[in-house]
């Protein structure tokens, strides 16, 4: 691993399953079990000449899970300087420069740097809440940003999914179970089609806290599959066998 | 329980937790777990003067499952006369002819017997597959009616289900996930606020293979729950707690 400076309030954590090591600031990012789950759940086109874009990048946690799965370049693509430069430097830490590019950027201007129709796979954890009037905001700004839809929101962030696309290209993304009539209306208003979610359960008997959605650019209606559900925790508050392997890689049994 | 005529490929069949016999007929309509599952999921409006109405009835399953839940009138309405026959000789023999009708008619016209926007809770399970010209129908017609969309598709189905709805009545389907975009859809054409989401899976390493899905006539988007998962058979292919409930009542320990 590479040499690089971590500032005060920095960590480097480490996903054990994944062998990449993360700068983490619980002042301004560290990612979550969402990032986690979303890195396993994406199927990432694999070839070299695969292109494959994460948005809302944040820390740039979700590219770095998957660039184990592919030799194809990624691209993390964040609005906050602050976020953009700890995933650089977790990119220099990993050794990583060659296949991973880091863009602090808007995504609502990306289709300035990367063109139309290019995109293979398109990776998003976004904000999960609407920018409401009313809403309580986190008073740290940083994470207002990636929480909130300040400078993006569902629909925007799905119309730059579908335009960075290929034709049958797919994106994985990673939401709020509550808002999945908004996300299934527009993932067709963006010509996206669902095509397998998963839904995380904290526990076996209780509702679900998240939704993972794959979705085709240009796909056919009507061939939407629910996979198995994903369960968090054991009754017991333990973590299940899929999220511990996940976490801490295989053990012996 | 009333005397009540069987025809020759008749049988009575008794759903022990809900303490309702109903009559079958494997040549031309039994009711399967589908409905069994529905009629625990709905919840109907209690009320006396309740109304509730369940489309595309069959032999009237639904309808009879929910009866002991409500103080409400039940009006099944199936197209096929053999049909809504069977069902009105279980509502004889169940005697519940003072607070479930049966009418033999297409849903399409039921808004000129059924006032509109005077229905407290929509039952259905409807057809699961679309009319496509290659696809290969039941050449028994009573079951290629109940199975495929041959007299009424989603779209309408969904239609007079909102037309029958007070504001904020509720319904309650179950579907096929495949076609989950499509509902979802469609929903949001009629007025219908998806609610209350339940996957049944077969086993729990097992994609679903059904939905439950509660809607609310002019409800606000974004509230959409996901409800624990029910998963029908144990590993080892015996019923789980919960469905061998429902089938079979409660058990001692």
């Amino acid at each position: 691993m590479a040499d690089v400076t971590l500032h005060a309030d920095e960590r480097i954590d480490q996903l054990y399953s994944k062998q990449v090591q993360i700068i983490q600031s619980s002042q301004v990012f560290a990612f979550s079990l969402d990032a986690v789950l979303l890195g396993d759940f994406a199927q990432v086109a694999k070839g070299a000449k695969s292109q494959i874009v994460d948005l809302c990048a944040g820390n740039g946690a979700v590219g770095l899970f998957v660039s184990a799965k592919t030799h194809g370049h990624i691209t993390a693509v964040e609005i906050q300087p602050r976020l953009a430069d700890m995933a650089e430097r977790s990119v220099i830490l990993n050794d990583l420069t060659v296949q991973m590019t880091v863009l602090n950027e808007d995504l609502l201007k990306i289709t300035q740097q990367l063109p139309k129709d290019s995109v293979d796979t398109v990776l998003c954890n976004p904000p999960y809440f609407k920018d409401q009037p009313q809403s309580v905001k986190n008073p740290n700004p940083h994470l207002a940003i990636a929480r909130h839809e300040l400078s993006a929101n569902l629909d925007q962030i799905l119309a730059v999914t579908s335009d960075l696309l290929k034709m049958n290209g797919k994106a994985y993304f990673v939401h709020r179970p509550e808002r999945l009539d908004e996300l299934f209306t527009l993932m067709q208003t963006h010509r996206l089609a669902p095509k397998r979610l998963r839904f995380v359960h904290p526990k076996a008997d209780r509702e679900a806290n998240m939704v993972l959605i794959e979705m085709i650019k240009d796909g056919k209606p009507n061939g939407v599959r629910i996979l198995p559900p994903l369960v968090v925790y054991h009754a017991d508050g333990t973590y299940g066998k899929e999220v511990h392997t996940l976490l801490y890689g295989e053990t012996k049994a």
